[in-house]
């Protein structure tokens, strides 16, 4: 049976480094060539990285993008790679504007680019104002098996060039993808793959982008699905992989070009002679998809270690307040930076309980970070005298005075600032604007309160497995939450019970539904009154919260964009 | 000849407010019944307001717009305005998905619903995220007279609806649209409607939206154009204002439904007699465009006084520094909300100069503003104590106490914050976060300094040829600009002179010019490269910034996108 050895590059490249990303390629490629693979295939935009964003628009980028594929190609032939048939996205621009592009390369020349046919604009997706889309099929012939090509979002549209490629006769496809992370989307990749294998006659080879880039994070989760629908292979999530795969493979000797559906098709044969049988790999890598709490986890890691590493610092500074949020982001920064570069500053104030500093030292020194106490007291006090500060704005000016405190060490020591509010926090507005709100990052932002004690409890949990120190402290966990801005604050007394909240959170923002499918989801009306009330009113403080890790459908900020100024108010019909 | 007396209700919608929205249609309907209008046309989306961003997900939201048609057109009927066919905009969901959508109501009834053909997706735009485009076109003849209708975007597009029209026969037709204001786009939209009215062989009537919406503003400027091209009314920039024109028409008696290139045209008929001849009204308004400064100055003051009351405030607090860019910012506040709606601060530093004082003192009393002193020193010394603060971390602190103490003084007496940073700032990051970043909205943010600079002299030589106290201190507009946040600091220490900054930035932020294209245009590559780097390392700045009002076709924020964590860096090719 026709034989072909497939890798699959499951990297991690930064936007707008393409030399740093033309280099990995190469090095990857080797590694490829090393393993004895015949093709290689990498991500979607895997020289530019993605989402560019507006770079797209910019011509010496598109430039760049377009000559470091030729250089590519030679460096690729250079270092003895040449006979790999390589995959690898880009940026492209013709006459008709910017263009989501893939490449392949062999002995040292770029044989077929091809540009992506579907172009989402939904959720985090705005492809329709970037990219003009394709129309064109490249297939190439290697060792008489003939290869067609997709891009990301190709697969996810019913019809259109998967089926073209079905009717035209391939032997194999391969998919480059950039496939942000959800929550459970794994569910949806496979069944999705194994469809579209189906539609094409052939296996498909999907490889996905690994690494954090803003507020999206890549789970890489690559894999190849046969024809029948078998799971081949698949890549651990959340890592750089390079999965290699033997594949026995019909050999149609598919011919013609020609149009189908408005598609161009078009063959190119790079060899056409079968391969020597050789001696397959045994034992393909079929890795298992991760538990929730750990996909979750890892999705926090990787998104917070990505912005830290790839915006050029390396070590992270904040409150430690001894609440379970601080709690949480601490042990994330730990996992994913080390505990040596994780800065926590106790802020007592006059309503600080002592418990505050007994968690916040603890938790410092179960996760190894570096931790000093600074009381805001006496910045406080010339605010409060001197303007006669009362209520609302002495609760707030002590969460600023924190605020300042953290940026002004930043400013010092080169630290990143995190911000530690939750997701429940933010839909809700009970956060203070330049106090707590302050940092360049935020890694809880998308999880509810409720998800970060299941995290939390979850976290410790497999610390304990280990035989390691639960890294946060377990009165972090059970302790009612409390601001502490005024004496004796309690969260319970300006929001509803969290479970409670969250439940109407999650309606109301991931459902995006209304005031009667809340009433007959069972909510007392006074309830979703205030909730909702709360959530419409919050949108600038939403907007001025720093980005942070992406992990549900509706993340605040770059899913959903609300007016400002908007007067919408929802209720009773 | 056949008559028809046309008003266009150049109105300022509210966001979300559809019982507000729908009561203003009401209002002005009854007002271009009493001038004896037999057509009205508000414009795009006048039921909910325009932008609605992913208000259009709401299937409640939608609902409601849907319903508050049928009961506009009652309360149309009622008012006894029913007569008057009346042209709206508002948001539509079919089972395809949203719809930006307008009907014609008449005698009490929706007797017309047409879909937007033309999606925009570029620069401040995301349409094809929200909506569906539609493939219909409705045509009513009322008293003789066949009228099509086409949205916005449909009018901006070559071939499509307009040219459907133009084949299939319409008298006249009328275009509801919410096109933002932007510096000099009066000189693009007329020669447009003069070619669409060609097209289409019939007279265009083009209702645009007025007044602020976060950061958009939109100028009005409706007009209403002959078959031949001739300027037959134009209402004033900036103002509500209903235009009311007669106009000669033929009456075609077109005929037949049926589709052309794909789009199917309906025709129904209201009334097919022709109307009594009657006198017409004579001089018909013809407003002439403001002039730049003019236009400009109006945007500024338009969108931040609609920023401002559509948020629920009513006046307004920022430093007052004494520096050019706070005293446009003061006159432009006194301008749009009056000045004893203006709360100035002086919080001068121990690096303050004497002259800061005064110049904002005689400001204040220039505008009628209140105005208090508020040293920052005693905050100021807290931080740089406990936290032994020097260099950076030190000038920061005063810019962060200075937001600080505004946010304490608005929380404590509910004015809004204002950002006086201008878009020259923006661009390189020559300004300190969560310091004079601080505020709800920057109404300079689109006006780069050596803009500010005119505008200011502008504004005063305005106030002087009516005889009136010019705004601006003279002091203020002449000196060299400095953030006195360290001994003797200019900005010139920083930052090459405005001018040469400005040139630089005009190319490579609004013209998106390349390096190489910038030492072709002569800039000094030392000079280009210090800029570019600039720029590109701003963007987390530039998010973090309040939105204002747009005035250029790159504004910060809305319309240019670029990643946080980008490696891309513009250089020799």
């Amino acid at each position: 049976m026709p034989q072909l050895r497939i890798a699959l590059a499951q990297v991690n490249p930064t936007v707008g480094d393409i030399d740093g990303n033309t280099a990995r390629t190469v090095e990857w490629t080797r590694r490829a060539a090393e393993a004895g693979a015949h093709v290689v295939v990498f991500p979607e935009m895997s020289q530019t990285g993605y989402p560019v964003e507006d770079l797209a628009f910019r011509a010496t980028f598109a430039q760049a993008s377009r000559n470091s594929l030729d250089e590519l190609a030679r460096r690729l032939a250079d270092a003895g790679c040449g006979e790999v048939l390589t995959y690898v996205g880009y940026l492209d621009h013709d006459e008709a504007g910017p263009r989501d592009a893939a490449a392949a390369l062999f002995r040292g020349e770029v044989v077929a680019k091809q540009y992506k046919h579907h172009l989402p604009n939904y959720g985090v997706f705005d492809e329709h104002r970037y990219f003009k889309p394709g129309t064109e099929l490249q297939v190439v012939r290697l060792h008489g098996i003939d290869i067609g090509m997709v891009i990301c979002e190709d697969i996810w549209q019913d019809g259109g060039p998967i089926s073209a490629l079905g009717k035209a006769g391939v032997d194999l496809v391969v998919a480059p993808n950039a496939s942000p992370y959800e929550r459970s989307k794994d569910e949806q990749r496979l069944p999705l793959v194994v469809r579209r294998a189906a539609e094409a006659g052939a296996p498909l080879v999907y490889t996905n982008q690994v690494g954090g880039q803003d507020d999206l994070v890549f789970d890489g989760d690559s894999l190849v699905v046969g024809a029948d629908g078998k799971l081949l292979a698949r890549a651990p999530q959340f890592v750089e992989h390079l999965l290699v795969v033997d594949m026995d493979l019909t050999s149609g000797g598919h011919a013609g070009d020609g149009a189908l559906a408005g598609l161009h098709v078009h063959r190119r044969v790079l060899s056409a002679e079968l391969l020597p049988a050789y001696p397959p790999l045994t034992d393909p890598v079929i890795s298992e998809p991760l538990s929730d709490e750990a996909e979750v986890w890892s999705a926090l890691v990787v998104g917070l270690r990505d912005y830290v590493h790839k915006n050029g610092f390396s070590s992270v500074i904040f409150g430690f307040s001894g609440g379970i949020d601080s709690a949480v982001c601490a042990a994330l920064a730990a996992d994913a930076l080390g505990g040596d570069n994780v800065y926590g500053v106790s802020m007592p104030s006059r309503y600080s309980s002592s418990h505050s500093k007994d968690d916040a030292a603890d938790l410092a020194r179960r996760i190894g970070a570096h931790y000093r106490e600074e009381p805001v007291e006496d910045m406080v006090k010339v605010y409060v005298e001197q303007l006669a500060l009362t209520g609302l704005a002495e609760e707030n000016i002590q969460a600023r005075t924190r605020g300042m405190l953290l940026m002004a060490l930043s400013n010092l020591d080169g630290h990143l600032v995190l911000a530690t509010g939750n997701k429940t926090e933010l839909a809700v507005g009970y956060s203070t604007i330049y106090g707590d709100a302050v940092g360049g990052f935020a890694p809880i932002k998308d999880v509810f309160k409720t998800h970060v004690w299941q995290l939390a409890r979850w976290r410790n949990d497999e610390a304990a497995k280990r035989g390691e120190t639960p890294p946060i402290p377990e009165n972090s966990i059970t302790k009612p939450p409390s601001a502490e801005l005024a004496p004796g604050q309690v969260d319970a007394d300006s929001l509803p019970d969290y479970a409670l909240l969250d439940d109407i959170l999650d309606d109301y923002v991931e459902g995006d539904r209304g005031y009667a499918d809340l009433v007959a989801a069972g909510f007392e009306p006074e309830t979703i009154d205030r909730v909702v009330r709360m959530v419409d009113r919050a949108e600038y403080k939403r907007r001025q919260y720093p980005p942070g890790t992406k992990i549900t459908f509706k993340a605040f900020g770059r899913d959903r964009r609300l007016p400002i100024t908007n007067a919408w108010r929802e209720r009773k019909a």
